[in-house]
């Protein structure tokens, strides 16, 4: 099992520093986030230390999502916003890969988000196919 | 397994309606977003037909994440984000459930996210701890 000294979230795993901790499994530990962006805001990590999705075995990530669900219906939010950030630019600031589950009860709590779509440029999805699919 | 006549994914899983598919296995299917945020922005969905991850069942999510995973190596993003949205409000627009692999290449492109965090009230947070926990 990978871990860090120096990770927050290794810390809150191990109980070296206190959490509102919700559920744990071998593989899984889930907390409340201590400044929510909405009432019932929480995170679900893998105890496997990585910094982003792609540094994590396959095996540490089944339970995660079956987790976060469990959270939405714990938390008795209908609408809610599943998220996970790699990289400063991507909104991530714990280097340890942890998944939100954020309840989204009106317009002012919960994650805003911004949609700044491309215009669909055929050709180019066309030849981004090709070389996805072989890489895949 | 769940499906519905009247759904645009469910319809691309049947290939009714093409698409840039990436992968496909006995439960999920992925495919390019033809309005990207980015370049290699694509999608991973179960093949259960639902609208809210609250609604699919444990064994049909486990393979959601590892296919995420392969996505963002295949699509060579360092910085990225993943994200299924729950709602309306939540930003969701097809409602069957649906992970957004997003590379975030720089500040125009990607998805954008604000994050007005709310003051952390100790109190409030040790109440919700016991509820949610009572809940899990």
């Amino acid at each position: 099992m990978s871990s860090s000294a120096a990770c927050i979230f290794c810390k809150i795993i191990k109980g070296d520093i206190p959490s509102f901790k919700v559920f744990e499994s071998d593989k899984v530990f889930a907390f409340l986030d201590i400044q929510p962006l909405s009432r019932g805001h929480a995170l679900v990590i893998p105890k496997y230390h990585g910094a982003k999705l792609t540094d994590i075995p396959d095996e540490d990530l089944l339970e995660i999502l079956p987790v976060a669900k469990k959270l939405a219906i714990a938390s008795g939010a209908t609408d809610f916003n599943i998220l996970q950030n790699n990289g400063r630019i991507a909104h991530q600031v714990v280097d340890h890969v942890h998944f939100h589950m954020i309840p989204k009860p009106n317009e002012h709590e919960g994650m805003g988000i911004s949609w700044p779509a491309k215009e669909s440029d055929m050709d180019k999805l066309k030849a981004l196919h090709e070389e996805i699919k072989s890489k895949m």
